[in-house]
């Protein structure tokens, strides 16, 4: 078979004249028929010949075996997509890593990429030895083994976890969306109902708390309302199938879907049934939001509607004008995300974007709009609106109402900067 | 801290008689309000001293650092949950390795776990490198590289994959889920939708059929009908979030959602528009149904609907009678899942399953019935109905319409039986 002699030509001319053509069916952020545009941007190269392709050498010897990964790890070619870990962090006891959304699709996050946060190192637990304990304000103390929680009743539900640091309010804000808000994943959770096993025990009158502590060096503590506890609250147990990593609290956690993460208690051990919050050191020192007038809200549970565009995001590049997908996440601590709007011109005007189903309740929901670059710079953003009408904020309006003193809850539209020659940068930084 | 003293004491007299008393809310399979039976029938333990539970070691040193895996992994307590590959395969270059699904909660399987199926090895592919080529009846004969196709508007699904040998019809059958039927998984798709780059190169009159080549070292080839290009299928390139894994095509597959799992060519370097079918080795000495009459089914797509209980499944053992959950999974190449029964009586009177949403066409769905065991001698198993109304057949049924000549497309409902020692072995084995 000969080589065919056009690869790598870049974008053909007919090509590009039909993609001129039809993409005038777009303007307007129109969308045809199918719910896809026409791609005819694609920078395949033509084949005048019509000639199979030739074949390649991996072709020409047996490749690996049955049997050389009885558990799988991605291609030696994506080495590059890991956890993004500060190079220079004070300590790596209580430190975080992030996802790298920018390189990511669709809506689950693999397992080995999923965020991880701790306050005390990662524990090794040995399963068999794990024990919760229920107890405080209900009839029967009750200690279980993890057999014992697999006997209960399963569900298995699609969430979002979100740190509530991400990112901070103040620069520097990092250079890609991972920098961003890497501090966020979502899975697939599999447990047993914390509304069950509460009724099992039996709620005595008063229970208004049950504070939840983790079998980690740092015994993180926090109070969940009773409300959630009653609610779609978990223990879960596995996460996209397989049991929990290490790093999201093996073998058991706390899933509050929609509450910051670090409510999410990892390798749980306790539930404290009280009539009143612990104050632990995780809802006063930290975790609390100081207000410009001094004071600070505690108790600030729920993960405000957000999303970010993942592509094109900082770090990345357009190499050529013409189609481009723009791609993000967008995802609400109060429930399904109900529309997001993209603007490809500095805020001036905005687009809806097509949402993936299905989507989900307190889940990330994936959004796409198709997009000519006219090879201008130029600035594209995200807004997300949930479907109790909250519509995602600027950074201004945030530290407006908020100031410079505050931390968490960050959920500010993010801008990138597309540069004339392609590059993508943080807008805001 | 005093150590409780009931740890691991078993079901606790006042949860027994508690369970007794609240199971018979459940005979005949009736579910309570919340959809959730009373799981009292938990052998959790009674703490009668209402005692906080004692400070296990790995709480009393800090544990493993920020960054010890860049690229997570499962916590080494669950090193025996792997892929399901036959210690005694005659070559290791064209070989199976199974899911093991009796140890999967949920829909989703996880990458490391995803089943394998090779005809010639797991070749290592430089993405830049690959290239795909469209040609044949076509206006504008194409190539592209993987940048190219990330160009293209995307699309992301969850749906399974089946290979069509999941179980042979004849003996032995296998011990558990994962030896019956473990070839098979479920994961999130994105790629770019096949109709599209079909249209981008303008296909011709009499294009019917689209001929798919992969790039390993058995150059698997296989006929696609027109029609299915023209639907769902899909040019995908990521798993779960992240690139494809090499055992399952990196960097491009093709996915045909409800097909038989070999006509997803895997490494997917050409598609060639054509009349005919080629009539490739994968669709003439393999992957046909050979009939009691000598003929054979050719181009048998679908995988029809069918299901399995995962847990009770054969190799677990139930350690006491009393409350156990049956969950299992069901699907189907034809659309969604409509129905799942459960017959605890050895398929004497069946009992309607709870569908876990959401119910996504042609994807895994989890179902569930809450059980009360009495510690009697049962068998268990499950049917699937979809929503064309197709009902999952018996074996019997299948081998009284197909003989015992076929070994692809056995769909056959699997029965579990249970001793009064609890362990579960394979029914029909």
């Amino acid at each position: 078979m000969t080589e065919p002699t056009a690869i790598g030509k870049g974008l053909a001319v007919s090509s590009r004249r039909r993609f001129l053509r039809e993409a005038s069916a777009l303007v307007g952020g129109v969308v045809v028929a199918n719910g896809l545009p026409s791609s005819a941007a694609s920078a395949a190269t033509e084949n005048t010949n019509n000639l199979p392709p030739s074949v390649p050498e991996w072709m020409k010897t047996p490749g690996a075996p049955m049997g050389s990964q009885l558990y799988g790890a991605p291609s030696p070619f994506e080495k590059d997509v890991i956890k993004n870990i500060s190079k220079d962090l004070p300590q790596y006891l209580s430190a975080s890593g992030r996802t790298p959304l920018q390189d990511l699709d669709g809506i689950i996050t693999p397992n080995g990429l999923f965020y991880e946060r701790h306050h005390g190192g990662v524990p090794s637990i040995d399963p068999a030895q794990h024990r919760l304990m229920l107890h405080g304000l209900v009839d029967r103390p009750l200690i279980f083994t993890m057999d014992d929680l697999r006997r209960f009743p399963s569900q298995s539900r699609i969430h979002f976890l979100e740190c509530s640091g991400n990112p901070a309010y103040t620069k520097p804000f990092g250079k890609t969306a991972s920098d961003l808000v890497g501090l966020l994943s979502c899975a697939e959770w599999t447990g047993v109902s914390l509304k069950l096993v509460l009724q099992e025990a039996g709620l005595q009158a008063g229970a208004k708390w049950v504070v939840a502590e983790g079998a980690d060096a740092a015994a993180l503590t926090r109070s969940i309302p009773i409300e959630k506890c009653l609610d779609d609250a978990m223990l879960a147990y596995s996460q996209n199938g397989e049991r929990l990593r290490p790093q999201q609290g093996y073998p058991l956690r706390l899933l509050l879907p929609g509450f910051e993460g670090n409510m999410n208690v990892k390798w749980l051990r306790r539930l404290h049934v009280t009539a009143e919050p612990a104050y632990s050191r995780e809802e006063t020192s930290k975790y609390t939001d100081l207000m410009p007038d001094g004071t600070s809200r505690e108790f600030t549970f729920y993960m405000e509607a957000k999303s970010i565009i993942t592509k094109p995001s900082g770090g990345q590049r357009l190499t050529t004008p013409g189609f481009h997908e723009i791609t993000g996440i967008a995802w609400s601590g109060h429930g399904k995300i109900k529309r997001v709007d993209v603007s490809v011109d500095d805020g001036k005007s905005w687009q809806e974007a097509q949402l993936q189903e299905p989507i989900l309740t307190r889940a990330l929901t994936r959004f796409r709009l198709p997009w000519h670059w006219d090879g201008q710079p130029a600035v594209i953003q995200s807004r997300a609106i949930d479907e109790t009408g909250y519509v995602q904020p600027t950074l201004a309006e945030l530290l407006g109402a908020r100031g410079e003193n505050s931390f968490y809850h960050n959920n500010a539209i993010w801008p990138w900067r597309i540069a004339s020659d392609g590059e993508v940068t943080n807008a805001a930084a």
